[in-house]
């Protein structure tokens, strides 16, 4: 297929390059364009501007934040604007659900088709072409681009034929990390102050019931305070959370325990720590309880 | 070794068989005479008095909670007053830290040893001998005792030489699962409301970042509402997180999650869900954003 | 002086008869013109536009939300194009800081004065002119209003020369109230369990230290559960701890007390509770107790 | 009447005081003997011993914790012990409502009687016999105890026969007075980081719908940071929140504002904070905002 990518950070320039590999034919365009050589050297067109990445037969987007996606789609010579009456667009950043169901309507009011498709790994998962795809749309659509969901991960879900509810899965899922990292800084600060060793403890339950890599990451990070440099910076966790809670509230839904997430990443940011990794707010319990700084 | 085992329930008889298999000469006690049956079939002695439970090498006492075991040790003819000095009781009830403090001290006090050795896992797992075993103590009592705690799981944590740490790990440990259930039941009244399929969502989940037991488990018993029978019932996990709440008051340690879970419980428990499994809280988020009853 | 007045809902049209009875030559527009005619029995005359209520030294604008005032003001035809330079926008709805803020600028911007004058008070304190007037923006502006604001109000605070920030007094202070509401209904849902009578309790506790006029109208309401009609409607209150809370994430102040609130009308909303008055969420920790529906 | 007075800590000497004015015949006991010669320079006797403390009519305990009341109550010498029969013990501590019963029950089989009468009111109103009185306890012991109750406060509320339910009266109001702190708390994070002048949203709430003393007192305590010397320390509100949740506990009711409280006062307290007035964890807000210190 004739493709083209939008959004080349740790994450896109991945994925782009395991679609490159993959035999498609791809077009990269980044708002800081010398992140686009290194694909250029592996066989992708560097694009001057969004239009000209959007001639294909689908265009994928990979961006930080709802404003980047807004700002991309809707521009007057952006994704909407300019793709093909047929082609499809593939959403792949975490945005929120109101967004995604405005980008369907848009795309169906252009006769084009959308799906979104969140993922969910590391940088170095998306690199190995290794990442958990999470796909809602049309099941047409869906079946059409599945040879570029598989070229990025090693398994998709299709959750719906409704484009926004994988965003909803997607938001739900870091929520779920975010649990994670609380429940296990609130263990650690309670058994460490109790003078149990943190490392030994960490051990045990990642080798009992809590054998899954996301206690063993997070755990590790917590209790070697290794927030810097961030994985996933605590900004983006903040935004995560807040959009969850957005959707919450659009449908009615009270979550306290994502308030209470919400609380931590703004003590964190409030003290200045907005270049940590979003683990960081699991060392926040152990300064409540007055241990370290 | 010559040993008494104290409490008979449904984990106490499993742990009792192994102890027994291992070729260790076994004199149990429980308080409704009727459960030790079984046990002496297959080669135990049945004792009539606590204290005929107490005269070996060591006694175990597997009990419900922190009255059944206060009266067990301090009654007038109980584990105190009758074991030999220099024999070891292993506690594996999971009890609060203050007594387990308390009975570390009365024991020293009359010349016998005392380990903490609570347990993870539920009564398949001890009936099969593969439980986890926590242990606080003196090193000497616990590599002494090590044949026992080898006989009734597949792997001893030593956590600490103050017993009373075992006890604290083991609360916590309870602390994560619970965690566990309020997240998995915040994530599921979110997607749920908004159009997932709960099933589906469990399958992705559980398949990529939280392939862990124990969100198998308990994700399947929320979305499937299957609460009855317990497999461990509402009042004994509202009984751990208040353990748990009570040894952080005693340690100084803010946990607002724990004060969460502590909430969900007297909710169910004032809705007369007494009788419910403990994941039955993670019904609640679904109930308080108006889905179901 | 010569004034417009837009939007006569329960408290505007008590605030506008008040002006009028001050002598000023007022002008009022309404979207249901139905409810001009007896202040035009009074004296005034009916816009038959926004821009008509735009042709003297000021107009003040009374809406129900954002959304509302957003689209007065900027509509094409709306106050922001249709104010003479040098007059006076006085906005006193209960809206959001961001929105304030945008205001602020955009009258700058078209050389007219703005001020955030949002009101403390219920509906028949607005016609009895006896409401609180939180006033923020340039001291010259706020003392040439002074008439205006005298008419409606007992007292104007003038708390800052930055009218947002009189909004984000306006927000607080809902906070405070539904901060009343949360803790009476924990404690009647606590005594009421206990076996005492609540009335007596209510008695008790605002003939002593909480004898303020909130205890006495909020702890009534939530006792006799008198929730229709609803004096102030329940998603009216949840709007403003939303509001509150936007406020807190841009300022980055965590407000735990707040997110249980939100949490509360979320509660309420997906119960159906939508036509209550707020105080309803008072009602709720009855309701998770085990006690009344 | 003839009556023992045990406990002259700052309340307790300001009660005696006004008991022995009104003409009644007073033996004061307290465990530090010099507090006792202001009170025998007014015409007290010291007594030597608990039980001679024990002699008369009726008996007052006013005393910091359950425990120092327990110690009181059922030392071999203690109140029980030596309180004639028909005589009344009149508990004003501040104490738990499970003690309050096992008191009641401890009375009752000892053909004595007694009624909880704790009182509101700081020491300056313990001194001025200005104290509001909450009473529970049989008709004809409350009827027959009035005149004293009368000395001590300027009225008394009868709330119910049980005299358990006047302890769970006063520390729903100490909850009350508690959760005032936290939403000011929060309210001058907001208003304080939004570049609000705090002292001037003082004036302006506590003259409009908070004009109670306690948001003045509070408020101010808050605003000024004058937490020393302490008026009621931390310690002390901790312990009521704990009692107030303990009761919640027995009666299954979810107290979220409570657990709140309860984290509030373990985070000062974890940061050294047993010193100050219990007001200063209206200051943990904007601590956790990156204000100040």
């Amino acid at each position: 297929m004739k493709i083209g990518f939008i959004g080349l950070g740790r994450m896109g320039s991945g994925m782009a390059a395991n679609i490159l590999k993959a035999g498609h034919e791809v077009t990269v365009f980044n708002r800081t364009r010398s992140r686009t050589s290194e694909l250029v050297a592996g066989g992708a067109k560097a694009a001057e501007t969004i239009a000209d990445a959007c001639r294909g037969d689908a265009v994928i987007t990979m961006l930080a934040n709802d404003e980047a996606v807004e700002s991309v789609v809707y521009d007057e010579q952006g994704v909407l604007a300019s793709l093909p009456q047929g082609a499809v667009h593939i959403s792949s950043s975490t945005i929120g659900t109101a967004l995604a169901e405005r980008l369907a309507a848009s795309h169906i009011a252009a006769s084009q088709r959308f799906i979104s498709a969140p993922v969910v790994g590391r940088p170095d998962a998306a690199a190995a072409g290794q990442l958990f795809v999470i796909a809602g749309g049309a099941e047409e659509a869906i079946r059409d681009m599945s040879p570029l969901l598989d070229a990025i991960g090693q398994k998709t879900f299709v959750m719906s034929d409704t484009p926004s509810r994988a965003n909803l899965v997607k938001l739900s899922n870091n929520f779920l990390i975010a649990s994670v990292i609380e429940s296990l800084g609130e263990a650690l600060a309670l058994i460490g102050k109790g003078g149990v060793d943190p490392g030994r403890y960490l051990e045990l339950i990642t080798s009992t019931l809590f054998a899954a890599p996301v206690y063993k990451t997070y755990g590790g990070l917590i209790v070697g305070e290794r927030f810097e440099p961030a994985g996933f910076a605590a900004p983006l966790g903040y935004k995560d959370i807040k959009l969850t809670l957005a959707a919450a509230d659009e449908l009615r839904v009270p979550l306290p325990l994502a308030n209470l997430l919400r609380d931590r990443f703004l003590t964190l940011l409030a003290a200045d720590g907005g270049t940590l990794d979003w683990s960081a707010i699991g060392r926040l319990p152990a300064r409540d309880s007055g241990q370290a700084a």
